[in-house]
């Protein structure tokens, strides 16, 4: 069986237009997966592939229906609305891999996925960025990216490059890095944010500049509901996965922290 | 030496007749392992093979007899009792494996034998669940399953689908999701524990509804004094196994907490 | 470059007679270390192979002599003084693999080249014992071995089977399960010790038995004398080697937890 | 893409004559990283190298122009002031693999690509020694090398052998050892230092040992100034990767106790 080391499986065959990645995998304050699973829903995204490895935690996902699910990362299409623009490619997931060699492998599958089969040629990650300082007002949205000439592309934008200092850990920097060598160009955009497990507010931000930099008309009205719902939600299915006492949360084959997998 | 990866030894050939895969492997409450090895006592189960690999931790155990055995996991068949009933394939053993790659790569030698070579089409696994709330009465059975068609084929019994949150680590979650990619119908049965090394009455509620689904005739009225007497010779096992002063816990070769890997 | 596999490098050719493996690696209370350090000593062990490993800890070792280690297992042979007797392979090192497929490979690799190179057909390896109470009077020895001819075999002897219980850790463990496997006997000695880093005192215990099972004349007057020596000997450059300071311990390359590696 | 693997890419062809290798990665005191950055900006390094790995932690450095960085070490070269002299080629880099393994793969790969590749002969590995005592006048120079002969060739110099105990982990012990292994000799230097982050006097003395060998005219009369202002330069890079508050610390992806990794 497939199941010893990275595969992604086509759920239905695509044909998308120059299309750009969203990539919103689990992290810091979650800014990644509300920003990804907000733009999902506003937009209708239709999941057409699915990433699973052995590099993930061996563990599987009680769903409300009864069903299961293994951890996985899942790819959305939204079609871009105006005519020859830019398709756009969500990454949305469960969990990331657990070792230096598994991020490697896993991440460098997502950027060969991208550029090869789907020929896209950008990619954004999304993640968060704690300054150490309380944050007044609107959180601010810091970028790093993989050459001079994308930087430069975001001036007049509200994105501050090389404020950001420190590193950047798992799939929202490697696979910016693994865009570059592959010669694609990239950013990782991250939300300012403290230590919340799941930061709207910065979500919001990024949003916003992501919305703007993509040409996407975002319904602000009701953004901040909406984006506070989709957290709940996202609050809620996160509290079931790292209850206190969740379905056969340690004994063998559970790692010695995991509920610190998700955040 | 085939001593560098996971394979699966045949004792015996064997022909089954349409089996089903009970998996009672270590894990919370140890409410699997209680259930296989009632079954295995009470239905005179035949050991056909033993799996061994090089994911499972380092150690061997030392055997009353002065023997040793090296960590396993090892398939029993209980031959069934009505005309052109399926039989039972037992999967027992000492330990689980320790990382990711290797959790996947057990776990999925496990179904591709099961399917492949047995010709099985369902598995049930089994383990324990803990609300984190006192249990009163009766422990209560949950499941989770490879489709709602399984979900479904329960109704009417005592298990309960769809209200089991959170994660299932290890083999019990593992075999029925790469069943259900090996489009073999599975589900995990989990008796209703809190934080017991052997759960006796949660390993009873999951053996009653695991009886009544396989047509299988528990001799109730011994039936707690049985497993109560099973329990405590696990526990007793566990124990030597675990105790304060094990023989050669610690030093070089032994991993910092395995302690923690039988519970 | 061979550095990146396990690899077993001949310093010289040998040729011996039924060979028999005595294995005394680093473990609890460094019992086998003791033993196996004392036969060199006192028979003239002469060293003939060694066995490198990229599942050793990254670590070399700082001479006296201003040179440098890399970890090993080290094989040595002692010539049988009677005519037609069995010769005797001694394997001493500096540590052992940290990760289960680390050992897996290793011990295979000892056990495969132990059989088929050198033609060997019965492995000793020793350890120490823990039973968790103070030790009175002269330490006992435990074994526990690949089958109960074996065991019989040392009926009237002073070594106690079936007493052991919990697990076997490491190279003590699997190389007596391997050689199971392999159809090769073997047993493992363990002397009764309680938390001390080099336990003289359960060192002779097992030296004795197995001078009276290997036929080996020990210069007993002497011997308490030579083991504690050796004991001191030993826990010298131990202590240089796991020293509150020692060089360039910690930083990028050095493990959470290395000075647990030696005891 | 080669993302799976250790490689080397070359930026530019380069012929060394006689070339040495100069090894300043991350470690005790950072005290190789301080002598190699101090040699490359005060001859005026070249990169033509650089070595990725998926063994290195899987991480990327925010850089102030706004850019990335992928975790990787770099080949520089200085190209000898005298007629047919030895050049000198500086390893230099962000982090060290993290696994037994992976320090296997990615120093026996550095050995292999200096000698096969650039002809190279010697090598110097240089880190920080910690005697545990306090630290009285100008850090003493500690060496271990790789054959006798390479000690003698130090007679006359102040730099010391076989007073070092303990054990070199990582990349500075690993060079040497597989240096040795291929026929090429080289040694292991290492300052005098006590627990601090950048030991500049460390590096001082180790630089001054290490200009005197190779030949290299120091401008001493800056040199403290400008050993500090480097240490100053590498503190500032060290504290925005490891402050309190890093960007994207922790998270899934990131390891439980990364900030030790930088020292």
């Amino acid at each position: 069986m497939d199941s010893e080391r990275t595969i992604i499986i086509m759920k239905k065959e695509v044909k998308l237009n120059k299309p750009v990645l969203v990539v919103g995998l689990p992290g810091i304050g979650n800014v990644g997966k509300l920003v990804a699973e907000h733009l999902k829903t506003e937009f209708g995204g239709v999941k057409f592939a699915t990433l699973y490895s052995n590099h993930f935690p061996h563990k599987v996902i009680m769903l409300k229906n009864g069903g299961i699910r293994l951890v996985s990362n899942r790819f959305y299409y939204l079609k871009s609305k105006k005519k020859g623009g830019s398709d756009i490619v969500l990454l949305i997931g469960d969990d990331q891999a657990v070792t230096p060699e598994g991020q490697y492998e896993v991440n460098s599958r997502i950027v060969d996925f991208f550029k090869d089969k789907l020929k896209g040629s950008f990619v954004y990650t999304i993640g968060g960025y704690t300054t150490g300082e309380p944050i007044t007002g609107i959180p601010r949205v810091y970028g790093n990216a993989t050459s001079k000439e994308v930087v430069d592309s975001f001036r007049g934008s509200k994105v501050l490059f090389g404020q950001s200092k420190g590193m950047i850990w798992g799939s929202a920097g490697l696979i910016v890095a693994f865009a570059k060598r592959s010669k694609i160009d990239g950013v990782c955009l991250m939300g300012e944010t403290s230590f919340v497990d799941l930061d709207a507010a910065a979500a919001k931000s990024v949003l916003l500049a992501l919305a703007e930099r993509l040409g996407l008309t975002i319904d602000t009205k009701n953004l901040d509901q909406i984006i506070t719902k989709t957290a709940q939600a996202i609050k809620e299915i996160e509290q079931q996965m790292t209850m206190a006492f969740p379905g056969q949360q340690g004994g063998p084959g559970a790692p010695e922290q995991h509920p610190t997998y998700i955040r």
